[in-house]
């Protein structure tokens, strides 16, 4: 492509309202224009790129076998009123009326559409599995639209739906959707992780998000050092093992803590250590009062704690609440001698704590020399606590670390939520209605193309990945008037077009230094210029990533073209 | 691609309520499913083929120097309000509030989005000419959708826009892209023409239509049996050459015509000609009179009127005007001893009139003998009638003929109605504001697939052009259960997958009288059949469009698929 002929508006200044990088660049670079708050235009530029990543995606959608297909934006209420999402959605789904006074949705997300176009086709077990997706744009009124394309209110997303007879089925599908997706975000160049994001079973295998390691990223992850193990922290599995003191056992005598009551507190007027101190904490679960015991170093999982018990609703006990079960105030909660309406669990690093500390349950005291076997009634030990840095992997492999990330993508065993709500049954081998087993996948495209920037960046400009460049050699005449140069330049852009590769030649009548800046922002693999020396037939080969450059002569330029391109 | 894992609902009966030829073969082939009125699912067959033209069309708009971005379909209000078109574009545009309550325009098109864009990033005549285009779903609330995808509510368009310096700038892009758009729909395999459609100026080249000759359209084309020359009926300029004939004069005679008022009544009740008869029709245009003469057998074309005076109204005299114009009824009016203030003009083929018949402007009477020269006195001649069937065509060659059609692409110079209003300037090179110049270019790409259906089938079903067929080879194993017949067709799969053709392997537990039903519904250009007969390495080969059938054996397959299908 020649530049003079595109519409690369590059600028020279940080836009002042763009706070990530990706957004910046993405403006600076003449990628993208706002049109509206969390709405954009995606340039000639852009828009190759994400041509680029659905290519990527398709192909690995269709080795998993699903097959695409383009469902339409404008979706009918009736739908969703089936589903019952047209009432819960929220702001979030953006609502129009047609010439008719008909209400219809814009597609946020296709499962109610999908469904009913399933439903009215699929009748036997026979027809199963089908796996469909489309990419498309879709429409969501952000509360707050942010860092650029990041967070839009319109975007484009790869929206994969399957259906299935048996879970078994729908496991296998799950599978190669999981396999494709770690595929699509490899080759898009990009560091990830496919986090556990269940929120139904810890550990479990029905959700994984697919988050991009980042600093501007909303999501916390834990994640091993040296395997694939990558969760959410609510839903990171703790599997350590805690040794236990040989310490003689003290007796437990009752110290006044006057005021004392965080871990923090306490520890320091104890002199003891954090891991001595047993944290106790008392919530409402459902209907019943649980005390809950996690070292003083530690974090309660509430989420944990909610799965332990099935429960539908866990909250922090409120002092009123405290003192009816307690007959104590906050800060000096314990677990010895509590009544039998209080159940105590523990995390299992408490089962090690010898000579420990804890409330009293009596304000101002606390106990010394607690030990968790004779001195309380502990009715089951559990993993309850968060997840921390330097845990050990729950896989056993490696070390546990945070990271921040961006969610590009999310696969979901959906189950039977809408194929129940909107009667889309078959009928099994035995003559037996069923509803159909689902699972839904989603890609955010266009965010995965800000993401790729977000990694892919120095401080002159984006760094394109080879795979998803929007080109892989920008070509730069210094001097469009020297004949020679101009000459070469169209010689050579032929050339490259030939060889197979893609080419930008800046055949702007513009100074070198303009062309060059603009070159570092739009971030192209491999530089060649066209300089003074293309009389005696020699170019300079930059690359961008290394900054490495050399002068080449043109007989050895293909070949060098060859080795950083691998053409 | 395996028909197991898929997603093809075919139809045994035709839909009752579609209407066309396409719209019932997308249903019944699969293609299909609508979701609301005018509003439709591209199901996988459909998104190939679809695919297949984006393809097409980008490959065709980058020749044309055109680049490709991606604007949004949320339009804010306020765009829409400096062009002047939230006004008066009407229900057909739809509009949707955001949680803010802040109004957006669905985009129906993209003239206002584009115009902002490129206004506020070029403002010299250095960065033009510039063409830009997307491939993008369009919403445009039809007040009567109908014909399945050709006339729909949400739809997927090709719109391309240029901006220029100069307008002889405007010409080199519009031809351009008027070339591919000729490539475009010739690689679709569509009959279609390119019809001049200006209504500004006859035969005038500021506008065409690109026409899918079909009976179910709704704009009827004249145009030539052997040149390229099309237009719409009301445009074509008509450029005939009359012969006089040598007839003694007879004198001028006023009969009595008792209640005969039309052309059929007076050339029966006089036995004449039509073509000895003046037809003439009193309009008003704008504040004057205007008698128009036109032949018996011709047609007044009342745009042709308005083009000649640059009128900004023209309307048929009502009877009143006729009385206070002519002091006469209708049926009676005649070009002799008319007052001054009636202008006469006639067609050229009055001109050739001899000895001829015309009203009297007295009720019950009509002239006779009529020689316009010596009885009249017409300010002058024009090309003022419609042109007919068996004209000949005004290139000078061969003979017009009309037909319907279906309008798939539009190519428009707009010149700057949109960069006015919406101060898109530019520096000239003299440092002096200028508004862009423009054009605007559309292709309905949803539309284009239903046309190539209306053009390809026959009573079976489907018949793809090999282009833009969503697979070249149906692969048929007629007895899934018969171990030679399923590993000799998914040996064949592999390998015509290898050899670089599109398959389509009909691997359904089905009977072979369903498969075969649906390969003709399908309409893919070539059948593989797998039947007894593969034991001994022959297979059937049947090519769709005639029919035509062989017995191949496997060595000699490969040849007659290259010489069929052209790989």
């Amino acid at each position: 492509m020649k530049q003079s002929m595109t519409f690369i508006p590059t600028l020279r200044e940080v836009p002042s309202d763009a706070e990530v990088k990706s957004h910046q660049l993405m403006l600076r670079a003449g990628f993208t224009r706002q049109n509206a708050s969390g709405v954009y235009s995606y340039l000639p530029l852009a828009n190759i790129v994400l041509k680029k990543i659905e290519q990527i995606v398709r192909e690995e959608m269709n080795t998993a076998g699903a097959s695409e297909l383009l469902m339409p934006a404008l979706q009918q209420a009736e739908l969703w009123q089936e589903s019952g999402r047209w009432y819960s959605y929220g702001p979030e789904l953006m609502r129009v009326k047609d010439r008719h006074n008909r209400e219809f949705a814009l597609g946020a997300t296709h499962e109610e559409v999908i469904t009913s176009l399933v439903r009215d086709e699929i009748k036997s077990y026979k027809r199963l599995p089908l796996s469909l997706y489309q990419i498309q744009t879709k429409f969501r009124d952000e509360k707050r639209p942010r860092f650029g394309v990041l967070r839009g209110r319109e975007f484009i997303m790869k929206d994969a739906y399957s259906f299935h007879a048996t879970k078994e089925s729908l496991d296998e599908a799950y599978n190669k959707m999981f396999t494709a997706y770690q595929n699509i975000f490899s080759r898009c160049g990009l560091d990830f992780r496919a986090v556990i994001a269940d929120s139904g079973a810890i550990g479990g295998t029905d959700t994984h998000e697919f988050i991009v390691l980042s600093e501007i990223g909303e999501d916390t992850i834990a994640y091993s050092d040296t395997s694939q193990f990558a969760a959410n922290i609510e839903m990171a599995p703790v599997n350590a093992v805690y040794e236990k003191k040989t310490d003689e056992l003290k007796p437990l005598e009752k110290t006044e803590t006057p005021d004392q009551r965080t871990i923090e507190e306490i520890s320091s007027f104890l002199n003891v250590t954090k891991e001595a101190c047993i944290k106790s904490v008392l919530f409402k679960v459902d209907d019943r009062f649980v005390l809950v015991l996690v070292r003083g170093d530690h974090e309660v999982n509430d989420i944990k704690l909610k799965n332990l018990y099935d429960a539908t609703n866990v909250d922090l006990a409120t002092a009123d609440e405290t003192k009816e079960a307690l007959n104590c105030v906050p800060g000096f909660v314990g677990p010895i001698n509590v009544s039998e309406n209080v159940e105590v669990v523990a995390d299992h690093a408490i089962a090690s704590v010898v000579n420990g500390v804890c409330g009293a349950n009596e304000e101002q005291f606390h106990f010394q020399g607690v030990n968790i076997d004779r001195d309380t009634k502990v009715s089951q030990y559990a993993d309850l606590r968060f997840i921390q840095e330097g845990d050990v992997s729950p896989d056993g492999e490696g070390t546990i670390k945070f990271a921040k990330g961006i969610e590009v993508g999310h696969v979901f065993k959906l189950g039977t939520k809408y194929s129940e709500a909107m009667n889309a049954t078959f009928l099994d081998e035995n003559g037996r209605t069923q509803p159909m087993i689902m699972g839904c996948y989603g890609i955010g495209v266009s965010r995965t193309l800000a993401a790729i920037i977000e990694q892919h960046h120095d401080e002159n400009g984006i760094v394109w990945p080879n795979s998803i460049a929007p080109f892989q050699i920008h070509l730069i005449p210094v001097n469009m008037k020297n004949d020679s140069q101009k000459d070469l330049s169209e010689k050579l852009y032929a050339e490259f077009i030939e060889q197979g590769y893609e080419v930008l030649l800046d055949d702007r009548p513009e100074r070198v230094g303009v062309k060059f800046a603009d070159a570092d922002l739009i971030g192209l693999p491999v530089r060649v210029t066209i300089g003074k020396k293309a009389e005696e037939g020699i170019v300079e080969v930059k690359v961008r990533k290394t900054g490495e450059s050399f002068e080449v002569a043109l007989s050895e330029l293909q070949g060098l073209l060859k080795q950083l391109l691998g053409n």
